[in-house]
């Protein structure tokens, strides 16, 4: 599990005065970003498993309790699952004692191919993250 | 159903070159606000609901390519269903013929409620939306 | 002088593997606002002052170094000077020893007038932020 | 001078209800990137220049009247001058008849540098723009 705290700042909230829902996936990603720094960090991983991105391939939050300025997020990241090609994690954030998000993403590894991209085995991220790299 | 093209900008790319998928839901949001422009705009429905916003309890997207700087994305929301405090939407994006994202959202009227919010009954925005008010 | 530390993560970054630069205004206002919470925060003050917003009237920034996903940006605001109506801010960023941004912004305080904003008198906020109030 | 218009949705603004003033920066930028595609898009161009962007040195903006959700901003650029490593542009946004904002950019064309980035010579941009490459 990663923990990550966020302060939330005037600029995240939309005019209802809570945060514009859009900004808490950036969070996850945050949180996401901060644990691959565990790694060596995504550029360097990246660069050493021969891909563009450990990009998304599917994201869910439900949304419990509304957010605002001067709150402080504490993010937490787990892994759920490791398929072949998809990474299953999932979030949670509270503030104080209350949950206000839970969520779940699926990435992928992006490798270039052709004019596109195409999601690439995990195994080798995978030992990377479990320490047998 | 709604439509709307979002031309896709460099600044809404990251390091990996394609589109930073939290903007994605903003889109939506996007799509939605611009729907409802058609009752008048969020603002002015709220004040006739008695509301604070139409805000999300659960937002979905299932990303199926890339997008990148200069894209236009066609994006389409439609109403799935009116739960009783429950709206109900999907949308998709298309870049050209291909499908790019589709998700869903799940929206609440919220309305003020001691310190906190809560979703109130969305009877009267639907008579609005149907053309029944 | 008010101090806050920002960490850089991979989403406020573009194509070009760099901080996307109207980011670096919303960690001036992030900094501005964190300051505000030691005289209460933004709404209070407002609700105080029977004003909607410490909005913008003019904001500069120079860029000296890139940024990038990783970095811990150390900012600082320091007020400028205070004129009737507008209150001068200055700003900088550092990565470790090496400035990368400095910035500055002009604030008033919006009141409401008709169906627009005036920037009204700011003895009231400057008497709170120099503990004289 | 390049023009483009921009449709202001909610979640471009903030709990005083009016844009939260970074996201006019990336107006700016969006122009920007707008404007380059007339010449193959910023992409293109990098690759031809060997650069890695068309960076920001400096930007300021005068924020005349608040913008909110449903206003259509008209952005245009200007050509200001070709300095030997800079570029400076302006720009103007208008809703409606009223001018809401006006700034600046100075861009330069960086180029890598060891670990760092250097902003390079603008005559070859400078051709390409000028329909003389």
């Amino acid at each position: 599990m990663h923990l990550l705290d966020y302060p939330v700042t005037f600029g995240d909230c939309d005019p209802a005065g809570i945060v514009f829902y859009p900004n808490v996936y950036a969070w996850f990603d945050r949180t996401f970003h901060d644990w691959l720094r565990r790694f060596g960090g995504h550029e360097a991983l990246c660069r050493e498993l021969g891909a563009v991105g450990l990009g998304l391939l599917e994201a869910n939050a439900r949304f419990r309790r509304p957010m605002r300025d001067g709150d402080i997020v504490s993010l937490t990241l787990s892994i759920e699952s490791w398929g072949r090609k998809a990474l299953h994690l999932s979030y949670e954030g509270r503030v104080g004692d209350n949950m206000t998000v839970a969520g779940t993403e699926v990435r992928g590894l992006f490798k270039p191919s052709g004019d596109g991209m195409v999601a690439g085995e995990l195994d080798a991220l995978r030992k990377l993250v479990e320490g047998d790299g």
